[in-house]
């Protein structure tokens, strides 16, 4: 069938195209969209959390009352009106912002393209945390930056790591302070300030990245990295936690020069984020739903999380470690190097799980670096309490297999 | 006000970002939003042929029936029923294609930014029309191509013109081969054979942006370039002009080897185009308003181009040029020179344009090298044709002053 499509590309690409490696993430959201298979892979927040029908309100109601305009080209940097509710949630939060501080992009990972686009020459160095966002990395590296890991210990990053040798020429730090995807760890206070202390010291930019930060069990993480150097912070949010992934929305917030460089940058790459979605999720942002809604999400996942962790404690080997989220969708299992004198090796181990229907995410696509090989990450939030237990019992049974 | 996030930022960006232009189009969309304006800027679409209930309708649907599945992450090459929907219709028009030839994306501007990961290194040559669409000439431009001019005349590029020292090297061609923007021309298939000729003589892709395709007047123009060189077109689709542009959905059919490395970039660009939006598009699409709309389209741009050209002839100069399209959204006008001895430059008759309430796109940010001055761009899908006439006329009456 047709033939004169097929066969081997002839030509020269670039060479971001042919370094780059079949996707990780890709391959997961293929997995778990297979129903039986109980999957601790998916970055996919809970669907039972959607607000479906405040959403289909939305969409009708703009399209009732603004018509033509919700379906027409609008301008790059956003939905004004959404712009400054954005302005206006991260100044209750106690860091004053304005609207023209607020770019609206085509969900974070965008803020990350453009992050690449405006910092990264080939080569340049870049600070990333071991283990990071993997696709952070993805987007990074398709503009082939030097990257450069800091150190990592329960408590996040070590910024007293970031010397005068790491921090050389660095353009920015990507960092992922609270409830880290995929360690689960949150960045202490204290730390925030060290590391907005040598940011200012070694001079290069802060990019935070907090998709989770409203994902909190008991009590607010510490503040944004834009409290500690607001100058030098360029903080990406996304509405795909707390309202819906599939909207493909969410923004960046930082100093206005930096703003106007950044839409510069996102005209070139997709003019706009769709001005229908953007009026919609606004109305239902604008509501009273949020304040009955996020504390029924936060609710649901401490709970899930909670579940998750004493199956891990009944199942899981005594010389595993594992990380204790104090928010989030994540928990980070650490294995020993070895079990019964073999090398342990997620990635293998993910494959022989995938056999038995349960499916997570191994940790070498996390690391910039040389990967560590006895890692993995668990997401509680899709799967319910029961077939938690049921699959972490089954990736225990795994484990004590592979012990003998 | 917000004292510590002023400033001139301090940190090297990437020369990418200290090289971006102030740009033309987001500067364009902004003086189109004002009211009292007669327009012949914009590349906007005439929002009376948006299909608003039809569109209610759908988002109504798909949220009433798959709720949450469409609020939800999806895969990154799109929703398999929009897929089969572009493949079938590329095959009804005698091109076989297949679903996994297909990848959606979010607007066909999204499109050029992904072929310029894919081919882009550094200096690597491509070949462009002189005029280009300028938004591919900078979502190219931000990987720094070495820009290579196709001279062009009245029936569009002329592919005898890429000879070995042109083509050497080049990783391909960008070809706007139907209703061109700026320049309205249509490519003959005489030199569409042709230039499927050259691309294979001198081994390079052939990127064909078709955004105004279905937008003609009397007779549909000339196949695709898929339909003379399969093997190495990329063609770009668009439901922009025929949906709506504010839902930013384009596409991409390719041989299914580029669509697979397309797929991995756009994946690290902005992980997948909205979910429900696709879904909602496809409702559209598949019902059998299109067969009605579309026509009635036609028609309207047709009367309004005539009227355009019907102006022109009786207030502008007559030594000044223009294009007569066969379809699509523009007129584009070569004035003379110089007019009683003074060079012609349409960028600083636009500030006297805009005095009056009236803009149209100056030819310059349309030429990759040294441009014409003397060039300016119409669109006349916006304006009512009275408003038509006005403009017009009031245009030449401000060349008649240059003039005396």
């Amino acid at each position: 069938m047709n033939a004169p499509h097929e066969g081997t590309l002839f030509m020269p690409l670039a060479q971001r195209a042919r370094d780059a490696r079949s996707s990780a993430i890709r391959e997961i959201l293929k997995v778990t969209l297979q129903a039986d298979v109980i999957s601790f892979a998916g970055g996919l927040p809970a669907p039972e959390t959607f607000p479906v029908e405040a959403l289909r309100d939305g969409f009708d109601r703009v399209l009732r009352e603004v018509g033509p305009a919700s379906l027409q080209y609008s301008t790059t940097e956003g939905h004004p009106a959404l712009r400054e509710w954005i302005a206006a949630r991260e100044t209750a939060r106690g860091i004053p912002t304005e609207a023209d501080e607020v770019l609206v992009v085509s969900g974070s990972q965008q803020g990350l393209d453009l992050v690449a686009k405006a910092f990264i020459d080939e080569g340049a160095p870049i600070l990333v945390e071991s283990p990071s966002y993997l696709g952070a990395l993805q987007a990074f590296g398709l503009l082939a930056p030097e990257f450069r890991n800091i150190p990592t210990d329960a408590d996040g990053l070590l910024p007293q790591a970031i010397d005068a040798e790491l921090a050389r020429g660095a353009r920015f730090a990507y960092v992922m302070p609270n409830f880290q995807n995929p360690s689960g760890r949150t960045l202490t206070a204290e730390r925030r300030l060290l590391l907005a202390a040598a940011a200012r010291e070694h001079d290069f930019w802060l990019v935070e990245d907090d998709p989770y930060g409203e994902l909190w069990y008991r009590e607010q993480p510490p503040q944004s990295l834009r409290a500690f150097a607001p100058e030098r912070t360029i903080r990406l949010g996304s509405f795909s936690k707390i309202l819906s992934p599939g909207l493909r929305i969410g923004f960046v917030v930082a100093p206005r020069a930096m703003i106007e460089i950044l839409i510069r940058l996102k005209q070139a790459t997709d003019l706009h984020t769709a001005t229908l979605s953007q009026r919609a999720a606004f109305e239902v942002l604008n509501s009273t739903l949020m304040a009955e809604h996020l504390p029924a999400i936060r609710a649901r996942y401490a709970a899930q999380c909670a579940v998750m962790l004493e199956a891990l404690e009944q199942h899981f080997p005594r010389d595993a470690l594992w990380t204790r989220p104090s928010g989030g969708m994540f928990i980070w299992v650490e294995l020993p190097d070895t079990i019964n004198g073999a090398v342990v090796d997620t990635t293998m181990l993910l494959a022989r799980a995938i056999e038995r229907r349960i499916a997570f995410v191994p940790g070498e696509p996390f690391f910039a670096g040389e990967p560590k090989r006895n890692c993995l990450r668990l997401s509680f939030v899709t799967v319910p309490p029961a077939r938690i237990r049921t699959g972490i019992a089954m990736l225990g049974e795994l484990l004590r297999e592979s012990q003998g």
